[in-house]
């Protein structure tokens, strides 16, 4: 019998209940032992404030700190105090790891079913907590100093490699790198953001042709998990694979939103560029280590011949539990079926204990070469899909690049290469003007409450585009 | 005759002189006429300030605010006595151009021969001025929001793919789309640190191998211009071409430092990742497009059978004015030669007038998807390469991939692929520990002073390397 070298964290007891009833439901997302970080406008105080969800409630984390149920020391100038005042999650993201524990375990025990009550706290219970359908949420960081995207599933990357390069699917580093490649950071923005249709260029129609420039025509989502990090290393100084994981402020999920036809055009030799960087939507509630704790599983189990990864990217526990169970899903709703009072319909369903490398590995490997890593950075861990074939996390694998503007149209019913249909009648192979696409994650286990990240969403609308 | 569009500004006026003696040298780098903006360590105050470089003198902006000197109606809480008592420039660029425009004129005023003087201006004249050898300058931008790396000089271009894609040097997006991608604005650092030398992935000796992680053997500068971003725009609103030029606060030399070795086995299919984020060097000094108003010269003279630019990014005013006419060199010293009093070699020398795509084209395409561009980004141009051996920008260049590691070696005498030979008798195929790599660019013109970058300097460390 071996221990489990990451044994869940005590505030995930499964016994704990709070006294914010919608908390204890068995289905939500956020039970107590979940609080995500997040970030809201608080409208009595008309500012943006630090907080965590709780059932379907945001607490001010600024207002209880203020009252001095967040630090026994109730220091007024200490980092604690500059971390929950900020307008963001950027200073919290700079403290020790032990003090963001600290400050989980207060939060709890103020929000835990039979905590001392008495006026001053019955008061505290009113005027800091907010329902959520009443106030705006705001992006965990106000301004991303860095961002970079991976390319971690070793499925997404056959599927794609199998479209653009059939005889080559998969290029020889894959198995040894966690691929990667730095993504804009000034265009992340947080769920709930109109995503306008980018204008690019399109490939000639023939070799050697004219390119020409206009609105992108295959407009795709990609299904990611986002990890923001804490701490940071100087640069020149590695972070080894055993201390990535204590730069990780907490998970995310991502829409990287992608135009197919500009990136097939613009990305060699140098990357995607402007097919990814009109915008990136992130989820507003970072969900920390401590409460996705129970739900750690094993690295990717890399089939017989494989190649062990490098002694740098290798140990014991991240072989262990260096992954996370979480369930993930796309939904979408058009226009049209908002107008007519349906629901989204779900695209696809997958996990991210799939993805062939851990983001301990993807940390270490970012800071193997000395790279500075900061706190507020966004690492995403690239499209997440499985082998089955509802499990790939973008249109384009759905529709196996169905392009319906190719000529001859790519769209072949009755194989891979099938639009989507929806319950309008309509069908897609990329998004159109008004689609909502709507992504969920969340991890259940039969002993544990179920940890939710909830939703993260965006509507594509049309661009005001020049030509 | 066609009327200049674009008129050298009156503050370049070549009658123009400073009571800073030095500032009248015709030789010099920083006449008047030059004022870019810097940040610098004021010991007295013991704070970075928001400076100008004048001779070899630096001006403390901060106190000339202060002093009343800059601003007339002398705001004590406005825009720009925020920005000048700022630690870095990225508030500077964040005022509109106008602004900063009248506050180099208030400059120049008071840096100007014949200023009024008077005892409090003598006292200022003292207090607020520094001699360049004693302070400590600091980058331009503590934290550079985001860094985009273009390569959009065709000579480069066409030299690096005929070493990896013989049959296929330059790809048929080139001369449609100015190629760029995001590069790691983390480890950006001012002229003067030292870097790091990283560690890395090696591709495997043979197909199907087995990787090393090791130091970097194929360590290599790359030349470049970069452009620090004023102003910007709202995510989701391009830029068009003819106000591009608005969102440049200056210029400054950019070492973008590659691990060539790093580079070949990892950038497939993503880009370039961690061959270049351990360090990029900047020169602290940012050069006003005002300054350079009496050097801007033609866009690149497309030979003909080249495509011309889609309308977006084509003007008449680019077309006759948008280029910028830098000299550029690139100096090397070895530890040995410094060890020994000798000054370092000139390893290349070329123009930025060379470069297939200007600025104004880049920032246009960059934001032609709505992608937002902040102020204090930072633009770099790829390698400044023009046609001659002696202007190539980057060792890989010079040497031809000259990899002396190879099996059997690539280091041919004779050829394209020889060493450069330092005059202690070394030899270089790539950088070696110790070695320092220095840029100088500047602007000439019968009529006007000469304006210059300084230098941008940086001396390669040996690494703390794991195995």
């Amino acid at each position: 019998v071996t221990t489990n070298p990451r044994p869940p964290h005590p505030t995930t007891s499964p016994a704990l209940r709070s006294w914010i009833e919608t908390a204890n439901d068995p289905a939500g997302d956020f039970p107590i032992q979940n609080l995500p970080w997040c970030v809201f406008h608080n409208p009595d105080d008309d500012m943006d404030v630090v907080g965590v969800r709780v059932g379907d409630r945001l607490v001010d984390c600024a207002m209880l700190h203020d009252a001095g149920v967040l630090d026994d020391d109730h220091h007024e100038h200490g980092p604690v105090c500059d971390a929950l005042t900020a307008p963001d999650l950027l200073d919290l993201a700079a403290l020790p790891r032990a003090m963001r524990v600290a400050l989980r375990e207060k939060l709890q025990a103020f929000l835990a079913e039979g905590a001392a009550g008495g006026q001053r706290a019955r008061r505290l219970r009113e005027k800091a907590v907010f329902a959520v359908d009443e106030v705006e949420l705001r992006a965990p960081m106000e301004r991303v100093p860095n961002y970079t995207d991976f390319y971690a599933s070793v499925h997404h990357a056959t599927n794609v490699g199998s479209m653009f390069r059939p005889t080559n699917p998969l290029l020889p580093n894959y198995k040894h790198i966690p691929i990667g490649y730095h993504g804009r950071a000034s265009s992340i923005v947080v769920s709930g953001t109109p995503v306008v249709r980018p204008s690019g260029q399109h490939a000639p129609a023939e070799e050697g042709g004219t390119p020409t420039f206009g609105p992108c025509k295959l407009l795709d989502y990609e299904l990611e998990v986002g990890a923001f990090l804490a701490g940071g290393n100087e640069l020149g100084s590695p972070i080894p694979l055993a201390h990535a994981e204590d730069h990780i402020l907490g998970l995310v999920l991502v829409n990287d939103w992608s135009a197919r036809d500009l990136q097939k055009w613009e990305y060699q030799p140098l990357g995607p560029f402007l097919a990814k960087s009109f915008a990136t939507t992130v989820s507003p509630y970072v969900v920390t280590p401590e409460a996705l704790s129970p739900f750690r599983c094993g690295a990717y189990e890399r089939p017989a011949g494989d190649p062990a990864p490098l002694p740098y990217l290798a140990d014991p526990a991240n072989e262990q539990t260096g992954g996370f169970d979480i369930t993930l899903e796309v939904w979408l709703a058009s226009a049209e079926m908002r107008d007519r009072g349906m629901g989204p319909v779900r695209l696809s369903r997958g996990s991210f204990r799939q993805m062939y490398w851990t983001l301990a590995q993807m940390l270490a490997h970012h800071a193997s070469n000395g790279c500075n890593l900061l706190p507020g950075d966004l690492i995403a861990s690239g499209t997440v899909s499985g082998p089955e074939r509802d499990a790939r996390g973008s249109m384009l694998e759905l529709t196996w690049n169905g392009d319906p503007f190719a000529t001859p149209p790519k769209l072949v019913p009755g194989t891979d290469r099938t639009p989507i249909q929806l319950p309008t009648g309509e069908a897609r192979a990329f998004l159109a003007d008004g689609d909502e696409v709507v992504l969920r994650g969340w991890c259940e286990h039969p002993t544990f409450r179920r940890i939710g990240f909830g939703e993260c969403r965006g509507v594509v609308a049309a661009g005001n585009h020049r030509t």
